[in-house]
């Protein structure tokens, strides 16, 4: 059943969020103050295990349960040709990660993370945003019902990717419906589509724009409109973890796309969320800039399928480790920093 | 017994190395290119697992054993008030490392590498090169090559870190030396020192060009001159490693200014080493310019130790099971791009 019975309900909740544990956050400060290493020497290392206390709400926090969550849908703005691949790559990759052979497979083992992948009516695609809606209320609401439920709540960390063949045109549509600027800010190569794709994904962008002018007032609205089933499945998840105090990574362009209605509804709405990495699709950078998100990780990845977040995982596995199996000046009878 | 007998002797040696093998990194990219994943989407790690091959000779390359290798020594500018924390701690945290209780103990644990740390005659601090070389040719070519003995043959990867109390000055001294501008270009705040010590390192640093001018020209007479017994390991390690065709992860500031006399040497001298990541102290992401090193993480981090090193080994775990284990678009049929 969709824990969400209307648009405006689904505001309501994106609106009445818990709080971060700022006690569990400042215990975790007092303890890395009394680690021998000078302080702060340890940089974002430092800063992530305080956000993870924060967000679990308990000092030292925990990486015992990770978890990667891929969602995946199709999208009818492919029949305008925005994309480098045929739209039954979708399908294929979701075998392929049922089978074990893709990035994320690989990632999500090397990080200690479990892998589930969360395709939605695959055989479905959305309306071309370019002459309709892409989701109506009710599919809309639906794919935000199947993120929000998919977030297991003994996580304690929950990675958000994606796969859907065209998906890196929804995310540009919606990051300019919610930022501004048009096509030609956002849109980027996304798989490797050639010079005059490119030129045809900003058209195809601003005409979406144009299309669903009316929208665009409401971040929700754009989401439905401008966005697909995989991008709404990431906002349901996204509202679930800060619900359940679960820290998010995020991966890419259109992980981070599919997030950014909650920020415009509520400004501190992903202070539970942490930007695995900045990709190298173009509108990335400038997306997470919009959103005051600081990258962990810079590597110019732009796969999706939660790839730059499962390294990311890496990163907070080493901070929390550090935190967890430091010795103190005291312990170590090692001279402090004169006061 | 020292494998290099005089100044001479070591600098036909770093500028007689072994070249790239190309053809073990061409056999990489093939593969890479049947992977399901659009040419070139995991950027960097794509980049990673050629380097890799292309230094081990082998394809594909293997991380089965990486050793993380921590130098320390002590120095004679501390007199100078140059550090946040005093001499001793050197030594602290070298018995701190065996004790299991630093940072890099961790971090070397989570990155699955073997730690070996190899202290430098701490109770010989090098003399205050305000006034006199740091080390003599004896004392620089024993160091040199008590780190070239340390380079195990059957490493896959080897990362060089240091723990020296007055080392970034040292670092500083070595940088300004190489690349020009003088203390206020290189110096930085090390451990932490307050604004009054930063003028004063800065100074050093000015003193010691000053009093060395006779020395600059030659970059081995620089290193022993200005640099300290971690940094001449650190250059003799990284040599070592060329020579067996080992890549390196060069750590933060300190560890990069040891190796650098060697690229001023021959260009390509640390072809074979990438940078781990680029560290907050001052001078680092200049130094970086001016090799031509691009850092894999930006963490914000200034321990040294090889701290940023090992946790750079982590990213490189995640591009090589990517390369190894991803399936091709065959395998997984899956539809490739249209040509």
């Amino acid at each position: 059943m969709a824990p969400f019975a209307s648009l405006a309900e689904l505001r309501k909740s994106c609106r009445d969020l818990p709080a971060a544990d700022e006690g569990a956050a400042g215990k975790v400060a007092r303890r890395d103050a009394l680690l021998t290493k000078p302080p702060g020497s340890l940089g974002r290392l430092e800063d992530a295990v305080a956000w993870l206390a924060r967000w679990q709400g308990r000092a030292p926090p925990r990486l015992d349960r990770v978890e990667v969550l891929v969602f995946a849908g199709n999208h009818g703005v492919t029949a305008q040709g925005v994309s480098a691949y045929p739209a039954e790559v979708t399908a294929q990759m979701v075998a392929n990660f049922a089978a074990g052979g893709a990035a994320i497979n690989q990632l999500a083992r090397v990080a200690g993370a479990s892998l589930r992948v969360v395709p939605l009516a695959l055989e479905r695609p959305t309306a071309d945003f370019t002459t309709a809606p892409a989701l109506d209320e009710e599919a809309f609401l639906a794919a935000v019902a199947t993120g929000h439920d998919a977030v297991s709540p003994e996580c304690d960390l929950v990675c958000l990717g994606e796969m859907g063949i065209g998906n890196t045109t929804a995310a540009a549509a919606v990051a300019a419906a919610l930022f501004g600027g048009g096509g030609a800010r956002w849109a980027g190569r996304g798989t490797g589509i050639d010079e005059h794709g490119l030129g045809r994904k900003r058209a195809v962008i601003d005409q979406a724009l144009a299309r669903h002018a009316d929208a665009l007032g409401d971040p929700l609205a754009v989401a439905a409109a401008l966005g697909g089933r995989e991008l709404a499945a990431i906002l349901g998840a996204t509202l679930a973890a800060r619900r359940q105090r679960i820290p998010v990574l995020l991966d890419g362009f259109v992980s981070t796309a599919a997030a950014a209605p909650l920020a415009r509804l509520k400004a501190d709405a992903l202070a539970h969320a942490l930007a695995g990495h900045v990709s190298a699709e173009a509108g990335h950078r400038m997306l997470l800039d919009e959103l005051a998100l600081a990258p962990l990780l810079d590597l110019g990845m732009r796969l999706g399928e939660g790839s730059g977040a499962a390294v990311a995982v890496l990163v907070l596995r080493a901070a929390l480790a550090c935190h967890l199996g430091m010795a103190t000046f005291e312990e170590a009878q090692v001279s402090d920093k004169a006061p």
